[in-house]
């Protein structure tokens, strides 16, 4: 699809030929045009997005990164930005909206159009993470007993606004959701067809107020592409389309791992460096403090390491050991509830296995270990020690990279926050003290 | 969608009353009869599947875990399998063959359609991580000259093959791809309009040979639902659609994860206990031997050590923390590689940034632990050895978290094996290093 290169861009850009840019960088997919601006260099980027027709403009700008955005909507002049978020679906325009400063929101929402004004309002009431928050207001809903050509014609009338137009929405006179039925099913049926007579009663819908991981879980069972939103009495209210999906799954992807390492959502690769240093701290300041717990664990011991200092040479190997395991336990649990894999039921099967699996690894690793240990310090019981010490830590990492997060999710904490820094921590404690104890009652 | 509970399914096994469990089951959605058997007991898992209709079973069985399916799979009789795979997709059916036994294989290959026969036979030829190996067969194509009543018959005549008919694609004599169309266009436009008067010639495509996440990209960019497939000259061989796209984006969220604690793809949480302990083994050896050459290193300040213990009480602080910088770094640069944010322009950027957020978090998380080292040990020049080596560690937590995954993608090994056990290793080399070699010279 690409039809112009970034160099070419760059180059056009350093020898001002900002007429042949701007027609070039109209021609492109809108997917192509955020891919370049996101890889220009800091200092055109705002400019070469200034050149987007705002029709271009209004399906590039949520596929900026987050601090490229926000540096073009702080610069933007504010009709340019009534005219892309003229040209928007109600869900981006509702994300773009929700970035707003208040005053510059007010001013938008009174100038752009009044249907999609009061459809914003409507969105941003919702939580951003809930269905309601992703949902977009552009559907097509017929009511039950219409045919086969009154459907054409109502679709006809709003074509243009509607786009991925897969699905057709029926409701009863109410506006309550009752059944859905596949254009391609329109397109094949006889003339004299009602709606309530070919749509599928069976359709699968959300709850408005549903988490978004919990709604990309159904697009994931059922495998549908669109998913109508619906309130407490089955009202229609919305519709969810599966590239906001693959976009929550994204999110919600890097969130989990993001959170096993301590760092928060917004961090990203081009994230400023005085931001990032601000997201990170606190987590390092918690690390700070049970490296000192772990430190201290270790200076209970201090006397004997002053006796036998090759300990202190030793007992990385039994924390090192321990602390890996207990991630790699932790990464298998977390991503089988994020997947959905885990549940209540088997959770007792999965913590058995875990630690079957640490005390088998923690038998062969540490037997090894005491082997090299044996060789190298020609000391038996220092072996010993070592292999032991080595057997219990794996045992504890299996335990505790597999039941922390599950009593977390028991409890409803998030179990993507049980982050590697407590499993470290009670590894690195469980490490030192059986090593170093050990070692202090047999040497 | 769920008519019954995992509860209830559970007392018709326990009273044996399997008239009904086979009547409740098979009115299920498949997606929640695959998780309904996927949460059993494994006692029951086998026996429920095999109450299933064929139908039901074709869409179940590719949404059970690798080895649930492995365990239906050889147990299953060869005609109730061939049965099964007759009412499956292709490329849902090369999946499956694809895990068969040879004999099996050859076996179901002649008692199915020869059509279908020889769609899974020509989609085995591909690497299943390609695109190819993910496409479908089931596509509806016209010739360009048709006009719109020869489309709805042809459309009808194949209609009950192919699901999720929301685009046709549009060829000329040769099966070359030219176009798309929308059905919805379809069912508005003109009876004397012809294919090639209406379709959109912008038609985005896929190569077969392209790899699985460069085609989930395209998914992403272009926030498209279906995408065709072609060979080098441009023949239409099948289609890849986006629920399977999201099963991609899945599996390669958890493989990134994955490669970066060390574990492999097929480690899940209901793998068997060895074949786990097999899969961890050979990284755990290496972890082995990681932690060896750490040790080796604090071994040559063994003297220092046996001189000054407390040196060994506060050494983890300066690797933990270090370790847990560099993981981070990692964690950011990894997953902007992954979703393609971090490209060969913005690459120096960005480990400039991670650096300079390395040294701030080292100068200031330095400060601290050096002012609490002071006043923990009343030593102002060991306070000073300890804030300055986390200081150095931080940046190199920064350079190596950063510099490492970018050095191997550019090299084409994949990033995500930039695990974390490299990266901790060198975290730990450098802050032992630092923090003992300061104190030999300074203490």
């Amino acid at each position: 699809m690409l039809k112009i290169t970034l160099d070419h861009i760059i180059e056009l850009l350093e020898h001002e030929k900002y007429e042949e840019l701007k027609e070039k960088i109209n021609q492109l997919h809108p997917g192509d045009a955020a891919q370049i601006i996101n890889e220009l260099p800091a200092e055109y980027q705002v400019k070469v997005f200034s050149y987007l027709s705002p029709e271009i403009a209004s399906d590039v700008i949520n596929d900026l990164h987050d601090e490229l955005r926000e540096d073009v909507l702080e610069s933007i002049q504010q009709n340019r930005l009534v005219e892309i978020i003229d040209e928007m679906d109600s869900d981006e325009a509702t994300d773009i909206a929700a970035e707003l400063a208040d005053h510059q929101l007010k001013d938008v929402l009174q100038k752009i159009d009044k249907e999609d004004s009061d459809e914003i309002k409507q969105l941003l009431v919702y939580d951003e993470d809930t269905a309601g928050g992703i949902m977009q207001k552009e559907i097509i809903a017929v009511n039950k007993e219409m045919n086969r050509a009154e459907m054409i014609d109502h679709i006809r009338a709003i074509y243009d606004d509607v786009e991925k137009l897969y699905y057709i929405f029926v409701t009863d006179k109410e506006n309550k959701l009752i059944g859905i039925l596949e254009v391609s099913k329109l397109l094949l049926c006889h003339d004299e067809m009602k709606a309530v007579d070919i749509m599928d009663e069976d359709v699968i819908s959300a709850p408005v107020g549903m988490d978004q991981e919990e709604v990309a879980r159904i697009f994931r069972k059922y495998d549908i592409y669109i998913l109508p939103v619906v309130d407490k009495e089955n009202h229609l209210l919305g519709r969810i389309t599966v590239d906001d999906i693959i976009d929550v799954i994204d999110d919600e992807a890097s969130e989990d791992v993001y959170k096993m390492v301590g760092l928060e959502n917004e961090d990203k690769v081009f994230t400023s460096p005085l931001s990032s240093v601000k997201k990170r701290l606190p987590w390092l300041t918690l690390n700070l403090f049970t490296a000192l717990l772990v430190s201290s664990v270790v200076g209970i011991f201090e006397g004997t390491i002053a006796r036998l200092s090759f300990l202190a040479v030793l007992m990385p190997i039994v924390a090192g050991l321990g602390g890996n395991s207990g991630t790699q336990t932790l990464t298998v649990i977390t991503r089988g509830i994020a997947l959905g894999e885990l549940t209540l039921h088997n959770t007792y099967r999965a913590i058995v296995k875990e630690i079957t699996v640490g005390i088998i690894n923690g038998l062969l690793i540490g037997s090894v270990a005491m082997l090299i240990a044996y060789l190298l310090k020609g000391n038996i019981i220092l072996g010993a020690v070592l292999g032991i010490s080595m057997v219990c830590n794996m045992f504890i990492a299996g335990l505790v990279g597999s039941s922390i997060p599950v009593v977390m999710k028991t409890l409803k904490i998030d179990p993507a926050l049980a982050s590697s820094v407590i499993i470290t921590m009670l590894t690195d404690i469980g490490g030192f003290a059986t090593f170093l104890g050990l070692a202090t009652l047999m040497l």
